[in-house]
């Protein structure tokens, strides 16, 4: 029987050697990183050299790192209704893009009627001009829009929407969870306010994620409330190990990323190549600047949870659009908001590439979509 | 140099081989559990069979368990303004009794002018009576008290609370983070409608938690929005290794439990005659039953900066109250609500045990004590 094919890195990654020892190194530790004896502050290091790597990687001060329990926490705590710049008040309302993660659309601790969508292209890809005229028609807001979208993996315009919003008086959050190791990210060049990242994404473990802050924002508003820990921004007793394993996850994924990135579009495109000439496939985002890793795809005829089956059949795991939801294959929003109507946007395949994956992972691939791209012919 | 003495357990206990496994055996595991692939489908199922062990621990349905990413988040997921019973309409109000942990007394999503505060005798016990008293003069209320306190072990009325809460109308949360593994506890006996546990108590992970429904309790609104993980009750992807820890520490804790209380009662109260014969030592809560493995003590003229280090000098890590929080000694406002001043409440020490506690670790923090006791009775 051969092996299995992991084609499903968008999802969650597989844990990083460095990320695996580091956690069983922090095993040893006995203490809580508030207690004041030696346990204590040993576990308190750790914690904090995790928090120096994370802050070194994305250009923020360690003091503005927020540990969380995932990416969803971390996003949650970031739609924070208080928050407020240097200068300027506090924002009033929330402008998100349409095709945000499920964690940034259910909108934080902002009520209902203050969230807006914000419009994308055919492409995915946001719509700055419907940006400016929502900024331009009501209070101070704070946008959030993703560095790059999970599902087809299309980069969107962070650094122009950050003037845009900065010129309108208002804050910028950038969800980049599936940026984060895939393509260069720093808050200062895009000039992020806030920013969200995921351990589990870049070879991290599943429940811890990050909130960055920039320096000089305010009112943060905190979602755990009880203990001081995270000065005061997140309470709870954090998990030691797991940030342990996102620190050593985050130094490794940054090193690698150029040759990661490069060797990753050489092995997309390859597989791109292959899966349009079979049953009239076809790419969401084709025509525009994406993830080296990601590829969405539909053929006439397609449904996303047969061909999830029926690739994992052939040994091959491959994802229905987000993979992390409630595991039902639901209409893709993020392919409604492009446009598509809802059979095309319950017919989409995503193949996810990471680090270990090698030339024949994609012959694999290809092989079996040429087989399931077969009986959709007949059918 | 002597090998180090951990005694404060109550903070954090050291990683039970048997989590460790669990999660060194889960780091292998690739996929996210909302995936629908193998390998989704693997990391489900361990996530399900952690569910299963902590619900028969604590007399729960499985699907009446979320996991959580620690004590902090499960209390503030079960102090939601919406709950109700099977029958009756939703809370209005929130009773915590003035000795539970910071995270509950944060109140959850209720408003504070909605939060009131139930009294606790002298010996750290809530007063029934003024349980009764607040619940005969306002709407349905959700009443909030721990099994057993942190600070000073004192366990709580809560099988008399829950009858008095349900003839009032009412719902009863029970935060069993320090009883689950040193006592018997189960919601049914108990009668809780809600009970929160957390994994780093019993040697599991830190960074993961758990609450608990008993089975008709209906209105619990999410914390966490986004994603539809554990039955649409809290978003975001699972710490699947640390929930596997979490199912391995319930398993064994409880295994080793009638043992383990009876070890723990005898080293304590070995540990406790030799405290009371040094500097005129006091215990707190010293006439009421108490977790097997807490002691809380003060002495004239003591101040728990000063002895938490001088133990830790000693080689001997404890604890000045509560110490999940920043690290800062503060006033216990535990002790603030037995009725101490604030001299006292700042100048109690915890020495807490746990499974691994020797006889010798005894005699050596009596030695310590006696050093520390001395000093203070020269100044």
């Amino acid at each position: 029987m051969p092996t299995r094919v992991y084609l499903d890195w968008n999802a969650t990654t597989p844990l990083r050697p460095e990320a695996r020892a580091a956690m069983v190194a922090a095993f040893d530790l006995v203490g809580n990183p508030s207690s004041v004896h030696a346990e204590g502050r040993e576990a308190r290091r750790l914690v904090e050299e995790a928090r120096a790597e994370l802050a070194l990687a994305v250009g923020a001060l360690p003091r503005n790192v927020v540990f969380t329990s995932a990416g969803t926490e971390a996003n949650a705590l970031a739609l924070s209704p208080g928050l407020r710049g240097p200068s300027g008040g506090p924002v009033e309302r929330l402008l998100v893009s349409a095709v945000e993660h499920a964690s940034v659309l259910a909108g934080g601790r902002f009520l209902a009627d203050r969230i807006g969508l914000i419009r994308v292209t055919r492409s995915g890809v946001v719509d700055l001009e419907d940006l400016k005229a929502r900024l331009a028609n009501g209070p101070p807001a704070l946008v959030s829009i993703m560095a790059a979208n999970n599902e087809t993996g299309a980069l969107q315009p962070v650094v122009e929407a950050a003037r845009i919003v900065h010129e309108a008086g208002g804050l910028l959050h950038v969800d980049a969870i599936q940026a984060l190791g895939k393509i260069p990210f720093d808050i200062k060049t895009v000039g992020a306010d806030l920013a969200t990242f995921s351990a589990h994404k870049i070879g991290g473990p599943k429940g811890v994620g990050a909130l960055v802050v920039a320096e000089g924002i305010l009112g943060l508003e905190p979602v755990l409330r009880g203990g001081g820990q995270e000065l005061n921004r997140r309470a709870g007793t954090e998990n030691v190990a797991g940030i342990a394993g996102f620190g050593a996850a985050v130094k490794i994924a940054l090193q690698a990323l150029p040759e990661h990135a490069e060797r990753m579009t050489t092995l997309r495109i390859r597989l791109e190549n292959g899966i349009r000439g079979i049953a009239g496939a076809t790419i969401f985002s084709d025509g525009v600047e994406r993830l080296p890793n990601t590829v969405l795809f539909t053929a006439p005829g397609l449904k996303a949870e047969t061909a999830v089956i029926g690739f994992d059949l052939e040994g091959i795991a491959v994802s229905s659009g987000s993979a992390c939801s409630s595991g039902k294959v639901q209409p893709s929003h993020v392919l409604s908001a492009m446009g598509f109507d809802p059979a095309v946007a319950q017919g989409a395949v995503r193949l996810s590439l990471g680090w270990s994956t090698e030339p024949d992972h994609i012959n694999r691939a290809l092989e079996a979509w040429r087989k399931l791209g077969n009986t959709l012919l007949k059918s």
